[in-house]
This record gives structure tokens, C-alpha cells and sequence, in this order.
């Protein structure tokens, strides 16, 4: 495709290559994915069989070392111009794969025996070609002020955990899941936890009850936790219920830019099919080409602004948190660093989520009502690509408070809707 | 609600408060006829027991005497907030029945006898409670460049019409159609024809295959016409086919204005269940009510300009349109006068469609995610309310053409996308 | 001016058909004052001669008794087209002389002696032709909280003022100011105080110094209070400093409407010499009328839009206030029936301005350059139509704000950037 | 300044320093150069001194070596923030130097000798510190569509030029001017011709005659060419008249990305003053920052998004010019590579600009009425930025043409407002 975003990395355009023979494949399915609701499993399970779905895990270790946070984006881009479903679907598992293994270049820097610890966590996951998807979304709070709680059982040096999460996107394909919680420990001061849950564990339970506007095909059902039993090495803590760790902000402002990939790549569809159409389809009484009237012209014209103002954005950010990456470690990185990094990921997936949402709807005018038919592609598009502005880690609401404070060189989480009130500190 | 339009006449409140019972009971089975994509023909049958079907026609004919446009376009949308597919519906009807009110006035003030014909007609329709719906839109050409033809049958005295139409809104519950035709007769340049076909005649089937992102109730089938016999007492020759004549854009334009009246009923509709929500739902952390919120506040301020900018437009035009119909009649109306008015209707249709998207949009930003679950009504709201801009008689990409060769004192139906080339003239 | 707003009462007719005669005239000089920055004495003089100083003042007292809100806007919308510094000059008049009249027929419904106290203040204005302008503007505070003080002298049985405003929009050729203070009157908590200021006061100083972007005819300089006297008798005290008095709000939100009718009229001026620019001028190679390019079309279609949206709101708002003070008057209005009206007049003040801006643009955009050169009317125009959006009560900043807390039923005056601190309470 | 576009390679990183250290100077009397409308000679003069001015040149040829247009357009960006009408006047000489340094690295690949004939030129201009500006512009035409004629001379094997130029910026620095023209000789069909035209060639005249909104140190005056004479060797034609020459349109598209970083320098020299401002400025009555206001974050939101959005699509489009150029020559490119390489630098001339607009206008927003007043700089940097949507090759309205006819794959050059008619070909 012209003008489209190319992968940097040699390991990245293998990626890519492989992203877009996979979703040519999907996009034979996308459709009726999208009016059943049913979740392709088929997709991840062609993603396992060639080892995609290991992609940022280091190759090392069995991964295909895709480390650039540019190229995964890529990738995801092109899953998405065939399925978007499966994309961001894909995403949520790229996300946690991607942190772990930036962790282990991280120990590897400190100690051998450290890094190795982490590499055995990650091999596991990379050979047996497992899922994990993260669960942090809930009704009625923030990500960083999760109600699920998570009650210290000292009898069996674990974690009783009880809840409901929601947007639980690639849930039922997943092995385990990345699951924030609220530490209560005794009298403590309540921590905010990340729990890694085998989807096995008794007590969890995926309710299969996605029913939504579109991304119809994400899986993104509720997942109720009742007293899942949580082993204490499955169990981090993060700091402070109610308040960004850095690297919890880091990993998922990061994924927030490679699933805007996502979406990008829905409004490229939606952009090869409106031109074929309109290169193709005359209409009377002039009898001219579509694309010969000029009105026609100047709506493609807005079109590929659109397309362009996101490309530039998202590869330019991604591109900045590449470098940032290459010397900055989790261990050594300054709460300000990530978020002069965040302010620039934040704001191309607010932007590029809202380009490909105005690009799709240009493209229903341009269709001249026909794309408005359930049986035209572009009725699903336009019901996909409206999910992106709800991406995490910020809803647009709450990305023009971060973007603002963080400028104006407040702290982001000291406003009003998402600090905890002083005395329930 | 407060700030919504009010109607300015006593027939007018009549009505806008029926509507606003009906709205109330339909507003009961919207989300399953959009589910369902099902006709809801107990809605039509409400509106004809109490005459409300009949609204535009003269009370002296049996009907309620609405004879403003701008009250019927209050009362299509105050329905529009209850479901928007029987609003367009209704006001399919509404188009037809106000413009032959017209012509009744027109013809009284020529002669009794003149009157009494249309008056026969008219009183035929409003005892027997008949619906009529127009079916003039076809795939690849303009409302005026009909492909449906229509041959003389010198035999019978009439037509023989064969073609498809799409769009067919209203269709299940009609008993006769308004269908746009090309007319044939021998060697003449072809003329454009509008034909009043009784569903009963052979040949004419609703094709029941309405599918569409939105609107699922309005039974916008596509309809066939194979070999319909027309008597020629009931097709009207309208002049040169492929171009505007005055009459129909004015009762498609005045139609247009009127239709927009059922989106921002949508609008104000989302609009009502967002803020409802937002008085009351809080937010962990920091368990403010979400009204509370300054973020909130701000949107929900983009969300009173989008909605008091819609009201402004349209009750404008429509006051003004009033104004201009109560000294202009038909027959001794001049084209440019017609383009006068219709600019400003057709203004007011594409901002008060775009701006309730935009307001439903915001909406979906406020509801935080909860809106994209199919169980809630914006969902369904977000869908209906993006057919807005395709509404007849001019899509988008035509609006601008219109607006900017009619204030430019050219010829709007001169440009390159409309004209029949000079060789087919 | 086809589809111009139009006014709606015999006295508006008179009002705005001077108004046309008065903007033609001041046309000749506008580009004069706008380079020298000088005020245009000679145009308030004009309106003194005829009485159209006196326009909002009721008949029997000698005004023009053009009490409509809508009909006022109308002039002032005229006056823009040829001098908008001159008529949001003449707007700030209008406000007070508005105000005086409505209470003036507030205390006719209560006693006759009450009335006709207003009414010898109102004979002496528009008997003596005098000028008042409003001088509620400071630096570094909002309106209500004036930093300008008036300190209670016993002694005299007055007040003495002492600050600094700024916006002094009219104060060249003012004979008195309306003046916003804050009252010291010992240990009582401070109030917000509104004094009427006679210009030759010792200590007042009209400071010359009005030096802008655009507007630069208005002779909007600082005026200086050093230790001014004024008697109590023209002291009025309004309530608690910091928040806002209703009947306050209702005369500047009402103002503000009539004000945005000024730059509605600056965006139709630009759309008559940009159309008239674009029916004549023809470009090579080609050598087509610009008018005939599609892509120029669009663009108008797209000024029109602008234009017809802003005059929709703006109607319909003002006529709404019309009807509004038909029945409610100062003395038994509640509070929040005045948010309800400010609501719709504060949206059309900020769609107003706004889209005459966008209009201002777009006609910039069409001239192709020529616009962009000093010599040329719409580089002035670009200029002028910024101020828009400042124009009192509101900044844009605020008007979401109010709009967003009116809507969600809380107090406006409440949020963070209008309250005093508690402890200032 | 944080979040900036930084240089990619070494010797752009050494002008981009050189840049900041000017762009601090300029400023210093930027506010006077726009009061006055005069030239800056003495900051060309700075930037001879430096060798600055001769940065596109080769190292080996005595200039600085920054053929990366990615870094030029750096560069400007860096000037522009000190002052714009600098920035875009050496912009003007930089394209033109930046074209002859492709050319002669394209001479190399074929022979040492072709190649020392444009070295030579090249020497000469880089060692006397020439300054050279285009000249194409012309009212009532398109650039190559030039009405300035120039005839054949066959007595002086030369070329008489007559016409005249507007927007002539640099003109009064340039030691020579590229100009575009008509040629004409004899009866052959008219060919686009360039000329280099030294200044002090008799009958050109600089007419020191330009005054306008902003850019008012630019010094774009007309230039008069009466009866100038052109000796053959300074004539290089360029194909029909009326159409573009792939190279000249690669030029300048190229140049105009790199211009648009100037406008990117003015919104973020805006928003460095407009933060400062904020994060100091207290309001009464509450007497809080600004910055702590949520009203106002949010507006800072959107401001952040504008540049974040300009600075994406830029360096993206300016990094993958680079990378075309790194293996494509002007003797080997075809036009459509040049097309779709423009498309992306003319979207991101297009969306950089506008978003530097409305980043400017969010300032003056945020400055609550402070930034209006001719003694602050925001009301210099919202006329100089207005300057942007009309820089070369294409105008707003060209520039929807271009990419709508591009993507549908028509030809970009046959549109009606470019085209020559038939009859003239």
C-alpha cells in the first residue's frame, strides 16, 4: 500500500510480511466474525503456528525479537486492515510479552542470575506458545484504582481474589491473565496489585456475554474472579492503590500506541475500497467516473489528509519511544522521563483513533449511502473503528487532563477524577 | 425539554404533543425492531386511529391542518426521540401529503373545480387513512436521472414501468408509492415522470431485504417494478429528465428540513440519558459524582452548542420557509425563488444531521465505554443517527455543490456530476 | 442581503433600515480608522443627530422604543457590515440603555412614583443625547470580582474609587461609566458595587492608550479611577463580590448577543466582496471565472454553511429572549430562569462568533492572497472578527464551563476559576 | 525545547544549533521589523557571515553540507521561532541552492565535466555569499502559467523579459531572482521558461511595496521586469507552458515542507509564552494559577495536539524525501515517483500549517484577551501564521485538488481551474 507505514527493523518487516498474509486470511472471515460475535480462534491459533504470536519476546529465548515498539505497531496495523478484532485482540497479549521482555533486558544489565529468572518466565510462555491478555478495565473506576480486591490468605501463602472485570479482550483465548487488584493486607494502606492468573483457576470465569457496537470478534467479555486462589509469586505490587506506577503507564501508553495501529489500518481499508470503488463506478445522467467529479475529489482529498496526519503522528512516536528505549531501563527510568515519553504516545493514539474515525466516515459519504448496507464492509468499519477513542490507558476525556497537566508541569494524577480523596488516603 | 423547539401554531401543539405520547409508547419497542430489523406497523396503525397520519392535510378534507412546516418537522421530532425509523417513515408520508395540501391551495385560488379535483383525491387518502410513500431513489444516478422506466401503452392508455428502486422507506406499511420514472414515449427526449402506483398492482414487490447499519425499522426495502401497468390518469410528466423541476425540489428540500427534525430528536434523546447519567454515576477513586468533573463539564458544553446550533438552524428555516409558503403558491412560484428558500433548508438539513452526530458521538465519549455495549441505547442511537447526511435530496458532496453554485448565481444543476452530457440531451 | 436576518417589529424595521444607511456611510471610513486607531467621533455624532443613540428607549421617553432584544441585534449587525468598531460601540450603549428601560417598565407594573424615578434618569440620557458605556473589565479577575475599589467616605456621603479597567469600548465619547467596583464599607464582607461615573469626575482618566490587532476604532482604552468621588446616589450595590447577580448576568449575556450580531455582520461583509470577487475574476492558464471552479464552489458552500448557521442560532436566540422578557421582568425573575435564557443566548454568542471567524477565513482562503494585503478590506476583517470570542461575559474558557454546569444542574458560579477561596468568604 | 523536531544528521545538527543561536538574535527585533515593515538585512547579513546561508551546498564546494531536507526544514523551524519573515526568506534561497546541489550530484553519476559546470555555478554563489530568491508568482495565474513574457532576441542570442511579479520575498537581499516566464519565440507553442535574473540587470525593479497582515519583514514586494534583458545562458526552459515540470513541482513541494517548519517554529514560539504565562498568571477572584484551572488544561490539551500532530506528519514526510532522494536524481525520476512523494509533502505542508493556525489561536484563547493588544506577541505571531495556507506551490484549495485527482490516479495537472483550454494548447 502507498504512503503506508514501513517496519525499521529487519525482525520488524518479517513481522510485517507475515501480518499481511495473515490478514489477507483473516479478512475472508472478518464478516462473519463480526455478525456472530464469535471470537477467531482459528486466527490465534494460525498466529501460534508460526510463532507470530512470540513476536516481541527475544529471539534468544524463542521470540521473534521484535523489540521495536515501531515495527509491533506495524504489524498490528497490518492485522488490522484484515481483521481488527483479531488485531487488538493480538495487541493485548503483544503488550505484556513486550514488558516482560523489556524486564529481562533489564536484569541482564544487573546480573545473570537475575535476567535468568525472568528468561525462564518467558521461554515457558514463547515454547508453549501461551496467551496471556491483560484484565484491567473495570465499571466505575480507574485502571490504578481497581475494586477487585485481592485479601492476603496467610495460610496458604497466597491471595484471595474477588471481582469483575470488564473489556476483557482475547479472554477466551487466553492461558492466563494480567489481572489488576486492590492489596488488602491487614491494616496496610491498600496497594494496588497485578496478579497473574492462569485461566484454569477455579473461581474464574469467563462470561462469553461480549455484545457491542463492534470489534465484535474481541472476546471482550466480562471475566468474574470468585475467591480465585492467587499463588504470592504470581502476585506483584505496584505502589499506591489509586495512582500510576510508571511502568504500569509506560507498558500500556506504549501498547495504546501499537493498537492505534489498529485502527489506522481499518481506515486503510476503508480507503482501498472507497477509491476501487469510485475508479470503477460511473453515475448517470452524466455517465462520468465517479472520481472524474471534482466534489468527489476534494472529500478524497480530506480523506488523505486524514490518513497522512495519522501516519506522521504514530510513526513519529513510535520511532521517539524506540530511542527512548534503547538506553532507558525500567529500573532507571525517572517518573518524568515516562511521561515526556507518554505525552507524545498518548497523544498519537488520541490522534490517529480520531483520524481513522473521521477517515472512515469520509469514506461512508463517498460510498454514497451503499457502505450504510449491513452487507457492505464498510458498515462493520465504521462500528470497529468508533472502539479506538475507548482504548486504554486514557479515554479522550481523560487524555486532554494528562496532556494539560503534564504540560503545565502538574502532576497528571492529582486532578480531581482520578485522586483519591485526601481522607481516604 | 427544555431549550427544544416549540411549535408555533395551535394545530401545531396538537400535534407535537400527540407526538410526544407516541414517541413515548414507541420509544418502548425501538431497541427490538432494530434488533429484529423489523417493520413496526403498530406504530403506523397508532398514528391512523387518531388521525395523526393525516396531520398535513386541510382540516376542512378530514385533516388536522398542519399545514407549517415548521410544526411538522416539531412533531417529527419530537417521534424522532422515541424512534427515529417511524419518524422518517412518517415523514416519507407527511412530504407527500403536505405537498398536495399545497396544490389544493394553489388550485382554490383559481376555481372551485380546480380545487375540488385535488380536494377528491385528498379526502380519498385522509377518510381511508391510506399511506403513501415516495420511491425515488435508484443505485447509480440522481433523483432526477430516474433509470426505471416507464414506456406509453398507447393500447391501454397508460405506462408500463420496469426498474428498481432502493431506499424504500416506508414501503411495508404503504398503500400506494410516489415512484420517479423515466418516461418513453416514441422518439421524444425523455422525459422525468412521477407515477402513483397502488402496492396492490401487479408486478410492484417491497423486496423485505431492508439490512442495513441503522434506521432497521424503517423498512427501507428495495422495490421492483416488473411490467406495472400505470393509467395514465396517474402519472404526471414533470419535464426534461435529468433535471430539478422546481416543484419536486421544493417538496423534497421542505421534506429534508422536516426529516431532520427526527435526528435531532436522536440527539436530544442521547443527550437526555447521558446527562440522566451523569448526575448520578460516581468514579472511583475519588468517587465524585462524574458530573462534578471539569473534563465532563467541558464536553457536555460541546454538547449544548451542538444541539442549540441544530435548533437555531432548523427552526429558522423552517419559520422562514413558512413565511415564504404563505405568499407563494405553486404555480406562481419563479425557480430562483424556489433555490432562495431551499438553500437555506437544505443548509439546515446538513447541519442539524451533523451536528446530532456529533452530539450522539460526544455522548458515547461521555458514557465511557458503556455506550458501545449493544445492550445500551446509544449504541443503537449511534447508528440511526449516522444516516442523517443521506438523507434525499442531496447527499453531502452534493449540499456543497448546491449551496456554493446557487450563491455563486450559477446554475446548480449545471455541474459536471448532475448534467446529462450535451450529446444524450 | 438575501437570507440576512431580519427584524421583527415596526420600530426594528426603522431601527435597522437607519442602521444600513449609517454602516454604508461609515464604510467610507472604517479603513481610515482601523490604520490611524483613531475613534470614529464623527459616526457617534451621526447617531446622536437622528436619535439612534436613543434606540432602546421606550417612545414616551423619548427613545425609538426598540425594546426587542432580536431588533437590536439586527441594527447592531448592520452597523458591523460597514464599522464593527462603531457598533460594538454603540452595542455598549445599548446594553445599559436596555437594561434602564427595563426596569423601568418593571417599576411601572409596581407603582407609578417608582416609574417615574426611572423614568426622569432615562429622559435625561436620551433627552441630552448622553453616552454611557459599561467599564466592567480588569486584568487578572473576572467581572464580578473587581479588584477596583470603592471605599465608603463617610464624610461625604459617597465613595471613593480607585483602579485601573481596561476594554474601555466607547469611553472616548462617553459622558458617564458604568463602573464595577468593589465595595469597602468597613468591617462588612466586601460587595460587589456598580457606579455610574460621570467622565468629567476628577481622577477619571480615559487613557488613550487602545492599541490592537483589530476592532481599533472602538477606543477601547484603560480608564483610570485615582481617588474619584462619587455619590451614593449613584452607587448601586449588587451582592456578594465574586459572584454573579442575575439581573447583571441577563444584561451582559443579553448584550453579548446583540454584539455577536456586529461580527456576524463583519462575516457578511467579507462573504459580499469575496462573492462578488470570485463572479468576476478569471485565472490562466484556463482563463474560467473563479466562480466556475468546483473546488472554489466548495468552499462557498462551506461560507454559506458558516454563515447560515450562525444566523440561525443567533435569531433564534434573541427571539427567545424577546419572549422570554415579554412576561419576566427584573424584580421577579428567579435565578435560575435567567440561566435557562443566558444558556441559549451564551451558546449563540460563541457559535456566532465563532463560525464568523471560520467565515472570515474562508473568504481569506478564496481571495487567493489578495486578502492577506493591507490595502485589501478582509485583512482588516481578519483582524476585527478575532475579538469576537472575547467579547464579554463570557471568554470561550468560561462559556464551556457555564454551559456544561448549567446543564448538569450545578451551581456556575461554582467551579474553580470563579470561586473565591472559602476562607475569602 | 522538549518534544521538538531534532536534526538527523550530523552537519544538519550543526546548523540546527546555528539556527537556535540566530533565531534568539532575531527575535530581539522582530516586533520592530513587523512595525515598521522593514527588512531584516542585518540578520541576512549575520547569516552570510556564518556561512549559514550556504548550508544546502556541498561541503566540497564550500557549503555546510545539509542536503537532508529533513534537517533544513529543521532549521527554518528553529529560525522561524526567533522570526518567521526570516525564516521564510532564507527558505526561498535555500530551495533554489538546495535544487542546483541535486543537479549537480546528479551530473557526478554521468561525468566529471557536467558535473564541474554546475559546481562552477555552485562556487560561485557559496563563496560570494549570493543571495538568490524566486520569483514566481503572479496575480490572476498559477506559477506555471506565467503572463511574464519572455521573447526571443535573436540580434543578442537573449531573451526580453516584461511582467510582473508579487510575492516577491527576499527580493530586496537577492542578488539574483529565479523568474518565471512565457516564452516566446517566433510561432512555436509558448514553453514555461526559468531565468536567472541578476538584480542589477536594467529595467528590474524591486518596488518596495509590500504591506500586509503579517510577514511584514519578509520583504515579498513586487518586482517589475520592464524590457530586462536575459542572455541565453540564464534561460532554461521547462516544457509547455500551463503545465508542471516534474522537477520544478518537486522543488518546490520540497521547499514548501520545509517552509511549513516555520510556521511549526511560530506556533511553538506561541506556546512557550503562552505556558510561561499560564504557569505564573494568578486570577482573582480565587486566586489560583491558571494553570491549576481544568478549564483551561484541557484548552492546553488540544494546544499540545495541534503541535503534535504538525511535528508527526513533517518529520515523517520530510525523512521519507530524504530517503527517496538518497537513490533518486532529477535525470532519472519519473513523474509519477515525483507525485507520490508530493502527495505526502504536500499533506504535511497543508495540515502543518493549519495546525500551527489553530495552535496560534489556541494561545490567543488561553491569553484571555492579553494576546490582542499590538504590544504583545501573540497578536504578531497570529497575523505572520495566517501567512502559511498561502505559501507555494499550491494553495488550500489547489491542494485538495491535487490530492483527491492523485489518489483516484488522474492526472493532477488536467483539472478545469489548471489546465490551459484545449483551443490554447
Amino acid at each position: 500500500m502507498k504512503h503506508q507505514i514501513e517496519a525499521r527493523t529487519p525482525a520488524g518487516r518479517r513481522l510485517a510480511a507475515l501480518a499481511e498474509e495473515h490478514a489477507h486470511d483473516f479478512a475472508q472471515r472478518a464478516a462473519e466474525h463480526d455478525r456472530e460475535g464469535s471470537f477467531p480462534h482459528e486466527n490465534i491459533e494460525a498466529l501460534k503456528r508460526n510463532g507470530f504470536i512470540g513476536a516481541p519476546a527475544p529471539a534468544e529465548l524463542g521470540g521473534m525479537g521484535v523489540l521495536s515498539v515501531h515495527d509491533l505497531m506495524v504489524a498490528i496495523n497490518r492485522l488490522g486492515r484484515g481483521c481488527a478484532s483479531t488485531a487488538i485482540a493480538v495487541n493485548m497479549h503483544f503488550d505484556g510479552l513486550w514488558a516482560q521482555t523489556r524486564n529481562w533486558q533489564d536484569a541482564r544489565r544487573r546480573s545473570e542470575s537475575e535476567a535468568e529468572a525472568v528468561a525462564g518466565r518467558l521461554r515457558a510462555v514463547v515454547q508453549a506458545k501461551l496467551v496471556v491478555c491483560g484484565s484491567v478495565t473495570e465499571a466505575g473506576t480507574t485502571i490504578v484504582a481497581p475494586l477487585t480486591e485481592a485479601r492476603r490468605d496467610p495460610s496458604r501463602d497466597g491471595w484471595i481474589v474477588n471481582g469483575r472485570k470488564i473489556f476483557g479482550t482475547l479472554s477466551p483465548a487466553a492461558d492466563a491473565l494480567g489481572v489488576s487488584v486492590r492489596l488488602i493486607d491487614g491494616d496496610a494502606a491498600p496497594q494496588l496489585g497485578m496478579a497473574s492468573i492462569p485461566k484454569a483457576t477455579p473461581g474464574l470465569k469467563v462470561m462469553d456475554n461480549w455484545d457491542a457496537l463492534g470489534m465484535r470478534g474481541s472476546g471482550s467479555h466480562d471475566v468474574l474472579f470468585e475467591d480465585c486462589f492467587v499463588d504470592a509469586s504470581l502476585m506483584q505490587s505496584m505502589g499506591p492503590w489509586g495512582s500510576w506506577p510508571p511502568s504500569l503507564l509506560a507498558t500500556l501508553g506504549t501498547g495504546s500506541a501499537c493498537i492505534a495501529g489498529a485502527f489506522l489500518g481499518i481506515a486503510e481499508s476503508a480507503r482501498e475500497m472507497t477509491l476501487e470503488s469510485l475508479r470503477t463506478r460511473r453515475k448517470a445522467p452524466s455517465g462520468t467516473l465517479l472520481a472524474e467529479r471534482p466534489a468527489i475529489q476534494h472529500r478524497v482529498g480530506e480523506l488523505e489528509i486524514a490518513l497522512e496526519t495519522a501516519r506522521g503522528i504514530l510513526s513519529r512516536a513510535c520511532a521517539r519511544a524506540d530511542d527512548f528505549y534503547a538506553d532507558h531501563f525500567p529500573s532507571d527510568t525517572r517518573s518524568e522521563q515516562i511521561h515526556a515519553l507518554m505525552r507524545e504516545l498518548i497523544a498519537a493514539k488520541h490522534v490517529v483513533t480520531h483520524e481513522a474515525l473521521r477517515a472512515v466516515d469520509t469514506c461512508l459519504t463517498l460510498s454514497g449511502g451503499a457502505g450504510y448496507l449491513s452487507g457492505h464492509a464498510l458498515s462493520r468499519l465504521y462500528r470497529d473503528v468508533r472502539a479506538g477513542p475507548f482504548m486504554q490507558p486514557f479515554s479522550p476525556i481523560e487524555t486532554f487532563e494528562y496532556l494539560g497537566r503534564t504540560a503545565l508541569g502538574l502532576d497528571p494524577d492529582a486532578h480531581e477524577g482520578s485522586l483519591p480523596k485526601a481522607k481516604e488516603g
